[in-house]
């Protein structure tokens, strides 16, 4: 099997005349979902797409897929894809890799006058950033996780525009029904949006599964008090219970593998200096690629708490307000690209993803694999955000060898 | 020398009937400085001590005397007091237990027909409670800490009116010079504001001392990061460093007879569930009596927070931003509040004060002590604050025989 290579100048060419489309002026972008920079973005992708002798069409939810046609057009489709939208300080390669990856590697084939089996597509979700709406609505919608309809009734919280009439402004309200022809596979490059490929000097991340979460919403309940008089063994001070809980949590996530815990929000009442605090809320976040583990960690953060709260005699409660399961993505595929990345000859590792991801709301209905490459200093949803071309162009061509394979019939995907 | 024995239900029912001046709803007092309430509540102070049978003065900065006159009116005046004015949702006993159990003690001494070698007088403080202006002011211009000038300049923040303007309309804008004669020593009697006397079964305290304070504001600078991809060990949570932090403190002040500590305020950036948190400002308030041992603590803290800082690699900031000197009261006076404790037959307990009071700053110029009756509970700057009659009596008893005694030439004040 041959190694096809992309061409890596033209792809990053293409993220910078992209980026370019709601510039901001730390270099970053501002292209909310549903906004006229996010019509421009995806206007630009078609005309591209057209260029490149594809046919592009817009489902109802606004989903775009640009089809470069394969020898036996029959076939299922092999799909590549990711967003065009920003959050609104975002950068230039969140989403945007993924789509212009594809696009990339169709010129690709293209330049080499390469045939495929099966037609090749690239998707743009609609609305993934979720900066307005929830995030990853256009996956979620293509998948039927989110009903169509009640999709397109979202309205806007401000001015009460539906996503509905959105997509019509920006002329993105396409015919199309939603998943109406069989897809064989969905394969997403994505930056990293984590240090850990930058850290381990790695350039490709075959990436093996989605992490699991759950997130809470911690209350303690102490009582109020003066800081002067108040001896320190008749309080029932909820900002020490908090702060043991935190280290608790922190403990929990760092004495297992590929754990993640973390509590980013803390809100303290009255938040007086000479006040014995009354009542603390924190947000717990809890993550781990497996599901045993993640509901044993769940169980240490709940006696952990409840022990806290019995020796303080602080009130507790704890409410679990989001629960997504741990995911693995398509052992076929995880293969197919770690194969392309030991080919490709550069530094790689199995990792996994913490971020949420279209491709998370993919798997669920076809089979799915993401590809990773490193972004600077782990940032992202940031204007600084940052990639080497080299990197990109790594990726790209793992996506390209992954892509042609699959649509050649080379990988077993039964 | 005889016990003399003050009007227990005389002192409750006028203790209620200024309760009612601005009484709120939950059975509290609104009676802020400078607002009508704080004007009727020195008017019916005032024709209460009229009718006593005292001479009433005012000073330039509204604190208002009632004297009755002793046997020889040129010794210097034995003086008790306390403020009127209280919280916005504050009690009807901080404060104004101390002026009425003054009141009481002369219309006791009057029942009985008693005269006193030294003049006695009543003083009402200006403006304890510090919800528009700085605490203490009343009591800070009779020691000189703040001239006279300098606090009837200062600004409400809103309307904009002086404290010169507010005394005026109120009229209690008086002729008097600030401190113009001799005073021989001060007794304030105050509910405790904590808990120790109920825990203790104590009905007196014999307070002996003002703790030291150093305040703090203290900041930690780590780096925002997602909380899904990035590594426990890739963090630099300022969370987790302040939560240290925090335990530090809370262990200091435990590991220590006497000692307070205490975080009352955490202000995390950017607060957000899902971000490891880049930034962590928290409050630090120390207490003790003995300022060798404050300065012990203070030394502990500032090393606890550098290892914290050190170890997660935080950025680390302390500015101090109070100091309050310990205080230790007249031992003649705080040897004759145990003397007339012991003779009233009830349990008592040396103690020392830990919020601050006008007797704090009184103390600088004239020979001071104080005498706590328990509050339920605990608490004060509440509606819910709450004394029981039979122990404001006690604590009246105390300091009627403490006043006679100083009056009488008993105790040796040199």
């Amino acid at each position: 099997m041959s190694n096809m290579r992309v061409n890596g100048e033209r792809l990053w060419s293409s993220l910078m005349a992209m980026g370019r489309i709601g510039a901001t002026p730390k270099g970053g972008c501002n292209r909310i979902a549903f906004s006229d920079e996010d019509r421009r973005a995806r206007d630009l992708f078609v005309r591209w797409c057209e260029e490149a002798g594809c046919h592009v069409s817009v489902d109802r939810f606004g989903n775009t897929f640009a089809r470069r046609s394969g020898r036996r057009d029959e076939l299922p489709v092999v799909m590549a894809g990711s967003h065009l939208d920003t959050q609104p300080t975002g950068g230039k390669f969140d989403g945007v890799f993924g789509v212009l990856a594809g696009l990339e590697v169709i010129r690709s084939f293209n330049d080499h006058g390469i045939e495929t089996e099966a037609p090749i597509e690239v998707a743009v979700w609609t609305n993934e950033e979720g900066c307005i709406f929830k995030p990853m609505l256009g996956s979620a919608v293509f998948t039927g996780m989110i009903p169509l309809d009640e999709a397109l009734a979202m309205r806007e919280e401000r001015a009460g525009w539906s996503i509905e009439e959105g997509l019509e402004r920006i002329g993105y309200a396409g015919d199309m029904a939603v998943n109406s022809y069989p897809v064989a596979c969905y394969f997403e490059a994505h930056i990293e949006q984590g240090p850990v490929l930058e850290r381990n000097g790695k350039v490709i991340g075959v990436v093996n599964a989605a992490q699991g979460q759950r997130w809470y919403d911690i209350s303690l309940e102490g009582q109020e008090a003066h800081a002067g008089p108040t001896p320190m063994d008749a309080r029932r001070d909820a900002v020490v219970g908090a702060s043991r809980i935190v280290l608790e949590i922190d403990r929990i996530g760092r004495s297992r593998p590929n754990a993640r815990s973390t509590v980013g929000r803390v809100s303290v009442h009255p938040n007086s200096p000479n006040t014995v605090a009354g009542r603390v809320t924190l947000s717990g976040d809890l993550r781990h690629p497996d599901d045993a583990v993640l509901r044993e960690m769940d169980g240490e953060l709940r006696s952990a708490a409840s022990l806290v709260s019995e020796e303080l005699e602080l009130g507790l409660d704890i409410a679990q307000r989001t629960y997504i399961e741990p995911l693995a993505f398509h052992g076929a595929l995880v293969d197919t690209v770690r194969r392309f990345a030991q080919q490709e000859g550069e530094p790689y590792q199995e990792i996994y993803t913490g971020a949420g991801h279209d491709a998370c709301n993919i798997a669920k209905v076809i089979p799915t694999a993401m590809i990773f490459v490193p972004c600077e200093g782990g940032i992202s949803h940031n204007e600084t955000e940052n990639a080497k071309p080299e990197h990109l162009e790594a990726g790209c061509n793992v996506l390209c060898n992954a892509l042609r394979a699959v649509a050649d019939g080379e990988v077993d995907l039964s």
